[in-house]
């Protein structure tokens, strides 16, 4: 039988019973050895022992002493990102783990910088790069199929706002939900960016603002090339999960439109009715982690680049710090005066 | 300046005042020169002057005695077109005409074969030819891209029945509304039929049915090669004029979906809202009409074959005869049990 | 925690190892206790054991007299459907069973009639009516949103014809790939056939003919209350696995266009390029296949009547063997004329 | 008869000979009276005259002084409109103008002041406003049905850039090709642009860079009630004139997709093809073009407002002017400081 990737997952929460399920089920050369969770609950116990996994811990360090663990799966709260990184890296474990690395910055690059000497595999959970439509849109450019990028476009709008609770440690809506698209418009382009301008405005819940957040945000962003690009976010759109982007370029455009539950059209008197989009991020995003997943398993069973590393782990932040300077400044921000590139090359050297 | 075709105008009813805007403001290399209508209305007549059409007629042998006329367009009463038909060729003007020639197969023989003796241009009014869908559709088929065909399909519904008066002498919905995708299927597929099957039922008005007609019918087609057809009818789609086509072939498939007033969509939560079909045939098929009259002119000023005359003339009538017969037998018939080629290719010779 | 029915599996053929594949990984409420199969694999034995079954018999028998069995899942070949419907009744287990339960109808009949007898739950293996856009369409029609039914429309185009070896034993195109069409055609309209007109041609493959079977085929249905109907079907559509629908009714209609793999447009010089549809049906049906067997599941659990049932498994064998006889005898044949309703009736009493 | 009105019109360039063609065959209630320009060809002479025109002038002002003329339609160069409208106001004739009125802010201004004491009907050449599309949008967003704006956004690229000659004495891309989207970005809101923020790249052609402009644009737009814009521009989309429009608010989102010439699909192995947008303008605004000029007609014969008028003269200007600037400082830029709305309602009081 073909060699299996030996894992071990820290947290159980909403993220992480999400890995440990595409782990389980649907993933041939991986599979699931040690679990822990300081905090899990009966029934996620019960569900890990039915599908045959027996080492349950409280404590991540009884993972990274464990052995048979080759790679790790960090799903524990953000604040813990660091310290574990870090402790899995200087155990030898391969790391997947779950974004941010850290909301500081210098701590990001203090933390990548032990990880990449100690010689592991690195991935970092940018789930969205592994959705069936903006790979294809990735391929299609990379193929030079429509030339090359002058105008890269996102749309993101989630279908509700999160809890008040979770907004108020969120970081806010470019480190919170922007992020991704920061790292998507990367990844689509290809391209690095230079410079932003962010608006925000509150117009979903005044409590949104009452915690020093916007509910709806535009970004213009600028890259190394000239290349230009736009992202808008909002945390509520009534019609469901709203996933879409486009790359614009000199020899055509490739357009990503949303998903959708049936492609059954109703025709009434007065319109055409179709499926909004899927309302819930799981829906859209399932089989993403599950490719996403894949993916890090193969890098580390074959021993190729991981699709999302180091400096994934730390643009998207820049990023998101500038675009939230912009806001509060009302004025373009330089994403080298947040960090400079030669910094990071330094500390990634 | 360029040769403009000189056109006499027979019948200003519905059609006739449809072709009468084509020439007067759409076709560049064609005028109308006279107008002929018993019963023509002051303000069609009023329209004609402001257009600078001032020769008015009551009777259509003022048009084929007028030496100006080079070409005229039949648009009078079914039961006028023979007798018209044979005066004008006759008169060697070149000739449109609106179908069908007559209810009569034997009628229609004897009418086109005086009309071809003559060697005028000969044209019959299959407008939806000339529909920027369903003939690109047809380049698609005749360009060899989706290969030979094997199954071709037509959807085509009515928005509402017409008036009970109308129907009384209609022919029936076979010689009526499917006559149009008996000519279509011809069209789209480049081939001939040879047998059809044919159901209806009355599901709309029962008034339709103590008519002894239908208002709901589906056909199956056999052509000479074994490639299969279906054409469904109904006198009412709710939502619009349902005109759609499909040619299912060798090496792909080639479909014509309906048009629409407008490309928004409306996302709100419960669904996505677009567009239904336009709801009246001129909405959808102007176009058609100014390039069926394009197509027309063009074929007498550059003498060439006009693209719908003697056979399709006929053979649409042949199929609405077998589908009528199939459905009052409840089986198959064949078309050369109708009319056969032999004969048809006789009378033309 | 809840119940879970406890399932024995026979056959592990490529439909076998599908539903223990829904069952050990997508429901939640069965499991997986026995598996038999004469020839099973060696790989398919362990990935068996892996998974936590380790009752692995040779022989049906051994499931049938399992006392913990509850149900069994019948993926064995044709041939053996009747034997081992019967045995499974008499042991009290019940029953999903792939289709057809015989290609006799008298035999079909007869078994069934032990089956119904016994009073365990029976499921027959349509899978399409759990498809996500067809059983939207069924829901659309139930609600009443289209109004009564008049026209039902089915395209069902595989990717490519099956291997001679299988088509030699496939009962032809009407019992192998037309009968879930026939199935749907029900489904969708909610009533049933009463009289079909086939046509056959064979396009693809001579081989095909050689067998005495068609390639492409059209038939054309009159239900009960003179709703029309349409199925084409082809074994081979270049562009993918073409799976149509279309219930159109006196207040619109409903349309089921295929999936795709992503939906992302290029626009380029020429041309706008979408993805064709899935070329695989497990692309297209896996997750049908799991809702299929979730249903079961529940209609055993909960005591509710399967979604397909003792006629489903009858009425589209008769509705097949009446477009096979059309086919031959070139006129509209009668499903009364095969099989009465009232026979059906007597038996099932 | 209905009354018709009274045209006059003043240049025969390209845009000149469409409103004209407009008038002529495709508007009822009006009628071209008399046609001044000082190089009409032959061509525009004969046909003109063909068509019932004919008081043919080389000078504006014998339009202007023609007692039968009751509007003038004012489609000379640029540089002659503010000239020639306080001519046609002082004259007492309703009047249609070509954007923009002038370059300068100021003598825009002075002019539509006098326009304005005047008391004729006065209509700006904003023609997108009355495409069925855009039309559309507007419609939802005025309904409510999308709720209160929240994003707005416009993508609008040309098929190819226009000559060097014409591109030297343009204004630029905002004060030429943004400025219909500048329009149309407070059409569709119904809202006051306050803040604009302009990036902008040459990519498609060094020359254009050379004449200081850029060829692809992107500006970030801030309305007076938060709700935030973003416009696109390129001067070349190799595959057609790329026009869509998006408004999204607090319960829902309308969606403006591009037009295309037929709704046929080409399904092949490796993908399914669609037409690409439309190429020229005139194939995707002609019956905007005719819809504009119905609508000044109305507003002159019903005396209504007209639906563009003195604000939206004036305000894409200085939008456009406040893109320019950002375009050059890299900051944000607010309306006000290019001209506050207090001046522009001060002059227009």
């Amino acid at each position: 039988m073909a060699k299996k990737l030996r894992i071990g997952v820290i947290g159980t929460g909403k993220i992480g019973r999400l890995h440990l399920e595409s782990v389980l089920h649907h993933i041939g050369n991986a599979e699931v050895v040690h679990v822990a969770d300081p905090y899990m609950s009966d029934e996620v116990r019960q569900w890990l022992r039915e599908n045959g996994v027996n080492k349950l811990s409280e404590n991540a360090s009884a993972i990274m002493e464990d052995p048979e663990v080759e790679a790790v799966m960090i799903c524990s709260p953000t604040t813990l990102h660091a310290e574990q990184l870090v402790e899995a890296a200087k155990a030898g474990k391969h790391i997947f783990c779950e974004k941010p690395v850290h909301f500081d910055l210098e701590k990001i690059l203090e933390t990548l910088q032990v990880v990449k000497q100690s010689g592991v595999k690195f991935q970092i959970g940018f789930n969205r790069r592994f959705d069936h439509n903006f790979k294809r849109v990735r391929e299609e450019v990379s193929s030079g199929k429509i030339g090359e990028p002058h105008v890269v476009k996102i749309t993101s709008r989630d279908p509700a706002p999160p809890p008040v609770g979770y907004l108020k440690t969120s970081g806010g809506i470019f480190m919170d939900q922007m992020i991704h698209d920061f790292d998507m418009i990367r990844y689509l382009s290809g391209k690095e960016v230079t410079s932003v301008y962010a608006r925000g405005t509150v117009r979903i819940d005044p409590v949104i603002g009452e915690l020093g957040d916007v509910d709806t945000a535009l970004v213009s962003l600028e890259f190394e090339d000239g290349t230009l690009g736009v992202i808008d976010n909002s945390r509520q759109a009534v019609y469901g999960y709203d996933q879409r982007a486009e790359v614009f370029g000199s020899k055509g455009c490739c357009i990503a439109d949303n998903d959708s539950d049936t492609r059954v059209s109703v025709l009434v008197e007065g319109g055409v009715t179709t499926d909004t989009p899927p309302y819930f991020f799981l829906q859209r995003y399932f089989f993403a982690y599950v490719e996403e997943m894949k993916s890090f398993v193969n890098s580390v069973l074959n021993d190729t680049e991981p699709v999302c590393s180091y400096y994934d782990a730390i643009l998207p932040v820049v990023i998101a710090k500038a675009a939230k300077q912009s806001l509060e400044e009302n004025r373009p921000i330089k994403t080298e005066d947040i960090l400079s590139m030669q910094r990071i090359q330094e500390f990634l050297a």
